[in-house]
């Protein structure tokens, strides 16, 4: 156990966090992830507290999971999306965020297309602001519950192998993932299509390969990006065969892996695109653990930042 | 009270259940319909579970249903819809159930457009999964419901002629109807436009008749089914008007029917259209008990499923 | 502290509460706004009973504040509004809230686009109703939470000028407003574009005025309100440079106001056009803190319509 004092009242990046910070959220999830296991799952934590689910980019999956951590700590969550929201139309993001605080709201989850929004609203709010996702610019949950992930299969993740795989440049869980890996100590490999990948990814002290076979070969882990065909220029990207033949896990490149390198994917896969169908549901894939690893991290987040255990 | 022990986990449909478990669900509904009368009307059966309502065609009554009796039980409630759902995107059902389950689930509330998609995710996980419509497959509660209705009003069930009445070829609610009713010992009749109402029905153990005048006069119980316009080819159907007028249940009709005959709708009721609005509201409608009835049945459902019943 | 009973299930309109009822609720208001500056904001008040947000026409901001406060008094809360909602395809309003009480939904909260829906369904239900706003008839809670923000600020009602300022024609909040502050004793006046501000509001017991210097310099409270495009017919409406120009709170018609003048807006704002960016945010602005005052009216509202303190 780290003996650090958890200070913040959000929770906006992993950028600005501490080593030491890092593994006292990843040991608090720990002790959470048990409450998981237990008949009835819930803690009296955070009750009578009130949290937000304010996702102006939609995303059932993340939303779920910070709901679910909430209900778990017996806080009361209210959600709110961009459909049919009056409270957002014609208001600015930080009038909406006043509001919100106005009715007593304690902690904000915030999901925003624009990078920086989670910082704007956590500088100007009293509330808990918790980053779930801005733009091309950080999602700090994933990269903890990747890590926390990492760290209960490997037990440790300094001097780890980990390979990202895919759309780097414009993921905010690659950016998040690289620095939260590279404070903990593990060598961290950057590959994919060139025109996705750039290298000055180097500069945050990571490397940037293309090519893929000695990558995958020399990998304790590998973290699988989804293809968000949303998000891309069409031009920086290849069609789904092409981005599949050259760098989806096929068997044949598994084949060719660590025989212990763990495949991890932040979800929702696309079947046969990132990786092959088979491989996804086989041993050596922890995707669904790291989904429920995602309950722990966010509950230990929640816990962290607005549970009274700042000092 | 029947002596039968609650095995499954699922509940699917109706036709894989014995006549003794359909009236286990019946015995243990009648005592969470007191629940419902009560000044506080919870109990913590259910406590620290997750129920997901994860609703792939929308049906905001269905889920409301399954909502409140969740709570009711004091499980917490996810809901799910089809609206902005990127869980659901680009990823197999499978897949979203499974990221459910990870999330831990204890159940899993079905709506799908497709017949076998809560059979296909009950075989695959370990949550509960229960049938809330599965394409023109099965509607399971609503059967329940409406058999927890007639035995309460008329006391039994076997030996009743029971008239149901409208879209039979598309409809679950009356392929759920006709299995739990034969099996409880009730003469099931089928009338209503021929085109959708085939001879072939008569395999299930019912009679299909075009003689409605005749089997309005002998019926114990007149169930009307909703007309779906959105999933019946046009040219199955007649129009609205002559509907009404050849099929629905008009003043002149009812004043040929039994003077007990119980007029039942799983709603929500077209007026004018399967029923004169009058009629909606007279004493013999039990249209509205049933939706109160509906509570309590699916309390009973989720408590024998999830609530640790299980032996 | 009044000794009036309340008797009413319903909280359809101020238009038909007596002085002493408002001061009850402002009274009861007072009592609970204390609940939302405690460690645990929650109360058992409504513990069992559940409370369906009804909304036919979409507000985020009013949906959130009465789910808020339902469940500080701890009641389960069912939200409902128009997006995919099968309950209310094809159905009469009446008979959604007849299937909702069938529910054993204890209140309903609704807001409707039609004036008159609330009064209606109060009439034929024995739910609670609460008006969240109807048409451009009322908006009760909207006129109470006002009133105590008044009555907080000023200490009292009674004898002050209250200035109402923009489209009072099409406005419930006007409305309610007016028939609440005439009853308390306050003077209201109002003005606006002249299309928006007909004389015949005289007859309501206010003022009305096109003299807006005038008008600002001898308000106590000036309730800036919101422009709302899509309410209006566009021949009746100056462009927005023009609203903010002849009716907008610049810096200059702020510079002419009593130096403790309140100024009031329900939100959401639209900065630079009913009001300067920078006077939103000055110390003589209380809007946000109408937002926190809205949850303690509306957990009154709920508490002494449902809340067993009938008589």
């Amino acid at each position: 156990m780290t003996t650090v004092q958890w200070q913040r009242k959000d929770l906006v990046g992993i950028y600005e966090l501490s080593a030491a910070e890092i593994e006292l959220v990843l040991d608090t999830a720990r002790a959470f992830k048990q409450v998981g296991q237990r008949a009835i799952k819930k803690v009296p934590t955070l009750r009578g507290k009130t949290l937000v689910n304010l996702f102006i980019e939609p995303s059932t999956r993340t939303r779920t999971s910070f709901e679910l951590a909430a209900k778990r700590l017996s806080a009361d969550v209210i959600n709110i999306d961009t459909t049919a929201s009056s409270l957002v139309k014609g208001e600015t993001l930080k009038d909406t965020a006043k509001n919100l605080e106005a009715l007593n709201a304690d902690i904000i989850v915030i999901r925003h297309s624009a990078a920086g929004a989670a910082h704007f609203l956590a500088s100007r709010l009293r509330a808990s602001v918790i980053n779930a996702g801005d733009g091309a610019h950080e999602h700090p949950t994933q990269a903890l519950l990747d890590a926390f992930t990492i760290r209960e299969k490997k037990g440790r993740i300094a001097g780890l192998n980990v390979l990202i795989l895919g759309d780097i440049l414009y993921s905010r869980v690659a950016r998040s993932n690289i620095w939260l890996l590279t404070k903990l100590g593990a060598r961290v490999t950057l590959s994919g299509p060139a025109t996705l990948v750039p290298r000055q990814f180097e500069s945050f002290g990571c490397r940037v390969t293309y090519d893929l076979d000695g990558a995958l070969a020399e990998a304790d882990v590998i973290n699988l990006l989804r293809i968000q065909h949303e998000r891309q220029r069409r031009s920086a990207f290849p069609s789904i065969g092409e981005y599949s033949t050259l760098f989806g896990l096929t068997k044949e490149r598994f084949a060719r892996t660590k025989p212990d390198a763990l495949i991890m994917h932040p979800g929702p896969i696309n079947r046969g695109v990132e990786i092959d169908s088979d491989l996804a549901d086989c041993e050596r894939s922890v995707i669904l653990e790291q989904v429920t690893n995602g309950l722990a991290v966010r509950m230990a987040v929640l816990f962290l930042c607005a549970g009274g255990a700042r000092t």
